[in-house]
């Protein structure tokens, strides 16, 4: 096996910098984008369960968070060894582009579940309503009541995330998922050219810290919320989802048949509520 | 067959809007988001190709473009009959979540480009010198020169696509991918909860209204630019990429190597150009 200099999170480009005419070339941070394959393994036998496009940095977190958001693991006691590729035949400057997710069990888990991204039968129903329905089907519960959260500590977090948004900072272009308690205070946030990834390394860290389920706690992302980030959250057991921008409509009818929260637009002193009003201490409403 | 009504593009939804400590309750829409499964027919077989999340509209497009991103049709020629499944056995309102399309060819093409998403050898190479090594085995050419891009009219592609960017106002959660001539002029616009899946749309209209390869034309892009919208308007021929924020490493290092100009962070009169300022008729730089 030959070594190779495991992949930065940022790349250094030479970038030509346009300004009211005046052009400038300089050197600029890009986020890096790679992609990653996981791989199961389990009982001697391996299979490949996933490529996805990313930004390097918390792989192993990122490949357990895969896992769990799509119901192929449900805790950290399923998972043995997480290593890198360390094929002879693999190029040195892939093996840190494969990860091995060794598994408990004395076999590979059945895989159909993943199978629902790329093929379905008719039978399997494709509409938003049956999504919901495979994911109770899957054990997804409707989460409990709780925690309170105090709306004043809404307008704290997106500042809070992007004051720790150390990657953001020099390459203006990733996308970002902080943890906090219900007392407002950030846990942990990861960051990731992909919206789903960030989520993935965020639960994948919590899973590999045994911190699940997370149901003290609130996932805050920096894009939109859509079916799929609702979904990971529902898997981790999180109640409460916000984000800056606008929820999908799978995304709201998710939140408001699995017990969530759902706050969009979070803007300043500003947000919406899509789902889950009672965790927010809220005054009664005025209606229009 | 029963008969269901279509799935349209927003959905009203009951908000809980808080600001300034004040809370008020009013209906909004938001982007719909519901799975559309895409079937390929040929020769009497047929075969589910992907399942997506997306927003409900111009879906044959987005079925036909994202087969043409993938590699799987390269041009109108190959593409038959298109239809939302009429299964009987398909719920009725599943029904438009189902596209058909259909080929000339005697038989289904060769799916295995499509698995790369999904399962692939050590043999393949997973990182991203060996994705765009794949690109060009796929028969995806280096863009020839041209056209020439004055950049004066840089600045005013973001205004055109948010003036016509419909479901944006109204639910204001949604990418939109704009296709313009090189004289600035919009030609084209789609919207979607998902970035890619609003360029498949694009340039599935393009493709069945038989305009390929858009050599003449540029990509205006609402998120960021990642590797996937490079591949897409590299299969389609577009030679000129621009987005209003920032580009990922292997989204340069594709349109480098494929002959592309990559425009990022399109914001008032400043922009950065990561690839191809040949194309822009720039004045010579003033190095620092």
């Amino acid at each position: 096996m030959s070594v190779a200099a495991r992949p930065g999170s940022k790349t250094r480009a030479r970038v030509l910098a346009v300004a009211d005419g005046q052009r400038r070339t300089r050197s600029d941070y890009l986020a890096t984008e790679e992609p990653l394959e996981v791989r199961l393994a389990a009982g001697g036998a391996t299979a490949t369960v996933a490529v996805t496009m990313r930004t390097p940095g918390a792989d192993f977190e990122l490949a357990v968070g895969f896992l769990h958001g799509e119901g192929v693991i449900s805790g950290r006691g399923e998972v043995g060894r997480i290593s890198y590729c360390t094929d002879p035949e693999v190029d040195a400057e892939q093996q840190y582009n494969i990860v091995n997710v060794g598994l408990t069990a004395g076999a590979l888990p059945d895989l159909h579940a993943l199978e629902r991204h790329f093929v379905t039968s008719s039978a399997c129903g494709v509409c938003g309503k049956a999504s919901l329905d495979a994911l109770q089907l899957r054990g997804c519960p409707v989460l409990p009541p709780g925690p309170a959260l105090d709306p004043a500590l809404l307008p704290r977090l997106p500042v809070a995330l992007r004051r720790r948004q150390g990657l953001f900072e020099s390459t203006g272009g990733l996308h970002a998922a902080g943890l906090f308690t219900a007392d407002g205070e950030l846990v942990a946030l990861r960051e990731d050219v992909g919206r789903h990834n960030a989520v993935d390394k965020l639960i994948g860290w919590a899973l590999l810290d045994g911190r699940l389920p997370l149901h003290d706690h609130l996932l805050m992302v920096s894009g939109r919320s859509s079916y799929e980030i609702l979904q990971k959250a529902l898997a981790a057991g999180i109640p409460i989802v916000c984000s800056v921008s606008a929820p999908s409509s799978l995304a709201v009818e998710l939140a408001r048949r699995f017990g969530m929260t759902l706050v969009g637009f979070l803007r300043g002193e500003r947000f919406n509520v899509y789902a889950g009003e009672d965790r927010l201490g809220l005054p009664a409403a005025s209606r229009p």
